[in-house]
């Protein structure tokens, strides 16, 4: 059908999450379209990026510069560090607009499946901030799975000689949920944290 | 949140059919995790598409020759032309291995709506390639739309005068469907053209 050079990109296209082999096809398609507006910029915008956006030394969140932006903004809270598992969740956060220290990316969590242990995650350079002394409070905001809170308790272990204040997100009803609609789960840690009104 | 180089390939890749905002920020993350094996890759091969393929000045395929590998094809019957309203139709053909003639891609069907007039679709050079003589049979592939069936009568108005048989694709049933499924029309097409077994 396609020519080896579209055959190539629609594979290449298809690796992307969210993508597959036919909605991969019409990307490509789309992309041939609008050269201009589109391919020729992507082409050049994946080349910058590719060569100039590294894993910040300090927090392992990606940025041109290391350290990152959020790393070397002095108007952030250097006392407060937030332990997330990636970049992703960290956009989340900084998206949400409510946090104002600093992030660590662990990169991962610990998974006995995947054959993931703590060598394979960033632990001692987070141990290694917390022992540098500066730190108020470490938050540890790692996902709700079974996988993120048995990192977020393997970490808190690691840290507690530290002496650093460690919390952790509040469990509890999305804001906008519905009861009827939440697992069992859900309910019972927001009924357990509740709170006077 | 993420730099300026980061927000802008998210934009790009948010353009792309089937990616929104969220999916598009997943992907760039996935790029950037999987550098060697995927972003570099793909830099590479939307700048090698980008310069290297072209519209096939004959039939409007899009291909790194003009005449396109199917034009170009000798084994290919150049008496029989099949007429599909993009490059996806044409794919979708190939990929099913059935058709052994060669293509015209219209570039799209007539629409009022869309202010979309014969002139923006190759249809002159269609009415040229039948003048030309040569061609036994023009098969109409159009989609089973209101706009492709209207393209598709526009199409055999065009071409009666040059004498070819003009046919188009068989309406009814598609091939392991259940009639409790099928709409009013396809029932009915499929009912008008039965056949003997």
């Amino acid at each position: 059908m396609a020519g080896p050079e579209i055959e190539r990109l629609i594979q290449l296209l298809a690796r992307l999450p969210g993508l597959g082999p036919r909605s991969a096809r019409r990307a490509a398609l789309h992309l041939l379209k609008k050269k201009d507006a589109l391919l020729n910029p992507l082409a050049a915008t994946l080349r910058d990026v590719g060569e100039s956006v590294h894993a910040c030394s300090v927090c392992g969140n990606l940025d041109t510069h290391d350290p990152c932006a959020i790393c070397s903004d002095p108007r952030r809270d250097a006392g407060l560090l937030c332990v997330v598992e990636s970049v992703a969740d960290l956009w989340a956060l900084e998206r949400a607009g409510v946090f104002r220290g600093r992030y660590h990316v662990l990169g991962g969590t610990l998974s006995a499946l995947d054959g993931v242990g703590p060598a394979d995650l960033n632990v001692d350079s987070l141990i290694s901030r917390a022992q540098a002394g500066g730190l108020r409070e470490v938050i540890i905001a790692t996902n709700a799975t079974v996988e993120g809170q048995t990192t977020a308790h393997y970490i808190t272990d690691r840290l507690a000689p530290s002496g650093v204040q460690i919390t952790r997100l509040a469990h509890g009803v999305p804001v906008g949920g519905e009861l009827d609609y939440l697992d069992d789960g859900t309910l019972g840690a927001a009924l357990k944290a509740r709170r006077p009104l």
